[in-house]
């Protein structure tokens, strides 16, 4: 059990559920676009929000974003220790820096204290990518899950000694295996909250493949306070991308979950394009339901016993059933929309 | 350590590399079309195949498929055992059956005996949709990974009964922690060997996600002697799919592996564009390099120091490194081009 932090008016950590975030890819100077952006993963369940600072201009801008965001929002800042200064000033409920390139200890200790007279947390981490020489070089050249918890402890008591302890970490490696162990380890050195994430993941698939493993193992075993699937792709996809890993690791839900048979020989149906208008018909519920999108009659609602509700694909119509009994049969044209009727009906 | 087991010139399990699977979508009475796609699949990776065979028509076709077949093909029986031996008259190197639908104890022997003649494997195996009604009861009425076990012990000794033994077992469940727990209740119960999977996935989405959990935990701790990731969508993104687990979960590697920063505020290049390219330009390369795709020349090349080859992008132009090194710049235009130079120069 990881200690409790506050962000913004969410808890992290002590057993709150897992937050899920994810990072503006719009340039943060364009106010429009990055609230524009910060809404839309929103609405897809995004519950922290990271934006990179790279400069006054942005964050200059991030005051306006913050008064209209409506998800606690996190500066995301490099090099420039004025810049997380001018990011608490705007209001941001937390910051992601690295005090090993935000200029040496007495500039982390400012940015500390005013994080701390803010009411802000801080996250700080190591990357795989930026360990020190030194580090690495006692590490045996590699970064190792050791030398990722030896570069975050570092950090941790850098600003622990300015009294700060809003405080969550991240221990990112872009080799997933290399990721868990370090993060298990972490579980077993210190009671911070964990931001789980797998670096540099990747395209869409990889990406996705790389996180769900990684953060799929760790969330399994109750490891894990915040997550981002980080994707080279739109943040809207690690959202969507997050959720489902959150669900098939047995940790949260969200909306309707739609279980589907691969098809084969026996499917006489377009189940394909059946499976995605029922994704689509049912996105708006946010209740969790389980719907089965099957492509035979024969074994379809007995498979699909587990789920609320379910179509299974026959020649020329289908069947809809609730927990493996039969409702009745439409033709193909409206078997999604009699689903969603059901389905409206479950959820009220 | 599973035992080993024969598929026709396949070894499965007994410390063999993981095996990827994958089934068709075409029918398979369309030679043509059965054939095309086991092609497709094979280029892809996938090292078995298994087909749907719903009537006499589909066993017959078997004859001419697994005469051209680059791979072993698999066939998928339910009900009728008479298919069972027509498959095997086909010469396929596998059957996977249920005896619990195939028709009795005297059936399933001599479907075993034929099997055994012919030198083909069974797959075996219980699914969370399918358990029988008693079976479901003595388990308070849910499809636990204890049920699922029984089932498929219960399977498996009918196959010994006849002397049969060239058997591999799955214990597939919609749910994935469901999974995970009975393939490791069949790790410790038996030692034959495990194909795994999360069945009914659903879509591309979340049947990714599920199965690279699933599928990730167990082969991670070393479980899993074939692999299907089965998805509501064509055959060809199972088989990627599959071999990202693998690689994630450090089981198998196979060609390029591309890691890429999601970009962020600081990205001022077409990153996502890049990355398509150059993952489409180096498809062709089977050696395993590591190419890293950073969207910013400052931290970029560090980032990526473990990758073999990578590119970071700057204002109007992008940086090619090895191992964090640079080794020359290039117009965006020409970079994923620069990069595939460099790629089959380290390829040979």
């Amino acid at each position: 059990m990881t200690r409790s932090i506050r962000l913004g008016r969410l808890r992290i950590g002590g057993g709150a559920p897992v937050a899920v975030q994810t990072m503006t890819t719009a340039d943060t100077r364009d106010v429009a676009a990055a609230l524009a952006q910060v809404r839309a993963v929103h609405a897809l369940g995004a519950e922290i929000v990271r934006l990179a600072v790279p400069d006054e201009k942005a964050a200059a801008a991030l005051g306006e974003i913050v008064a209209e965001a409506p998800v606690p929002l996190v500066a995301d800042i490099h090099f420039d220790w004025r810049l997380a200064l001018g990011a608490l000033k705007a209001g941001v409920a937390g910051l992601r820096i690295n005090p090993g390139n935000i200029g040496g200890p007495e500039r982390t200790r400012r940015v500390a204290e005013a994080a701390g007279a803010a009411g802000a947390a801080i996250r700080v981490g190591a990357n795989s990518g930026s360990l020190g020489k030194k580090l690495l070089a006692a590490h045996g050249g590699r970064p190792t899950a050791a030398a990722l918890v030896e570069s975050a402890l570092a950090q941790v008591r850098l600003l622990e000694e300015t009294g700060f302890r809003n405080i969550k970490v991240s221990l990112k490696s872009s080799n997933v295996l290399e990721t868990v162990a370090a993060a298990r380890l972490w579980a077993r050195t210190s009671d911070y909250p964990q931001h789980l994430g797998v670096t540099e993941a990747g395209d869409i698939l990889s990406g996705t493949v790389k996180s769900s493993v990684g953060l799929g193992i760790l969330l399994a075993e109750g490891l894990g306070d915040t997550i981002r699937v980080s994707l080279t792709a739109p943040p809207e996809e690690e959202v969507r991308a997050a959720w489902e890993i959150l669900r098939a690791a047995g940790r949260r839900s969200r909306g309707v979950e739609i279980i589907s048979c691969p098809t084969c020989g026996r499917c006489e149906g377009p189940l394909f394009e059946l499976a995605a208008e029922v994704k689509k018909r049912l996105a708006h519920i946010d209740k969790p339901l389980k719907v089965a999108v099957m492509g035979c009659v024969v074994n379809g609602p007995g498979e699909a016993r587990e789920a609320d509700l379910g179509l299974a694909l026959g020649r020329g119509d289908g069947l809809i059933f609730a927990r493996g009994r039969p409702l009745g049969r439409a033709g193909y044209d409206q078997l999604a929309a009699a689903l969603e009727k059901e389905a409206l009906k479950l959820a009220e």
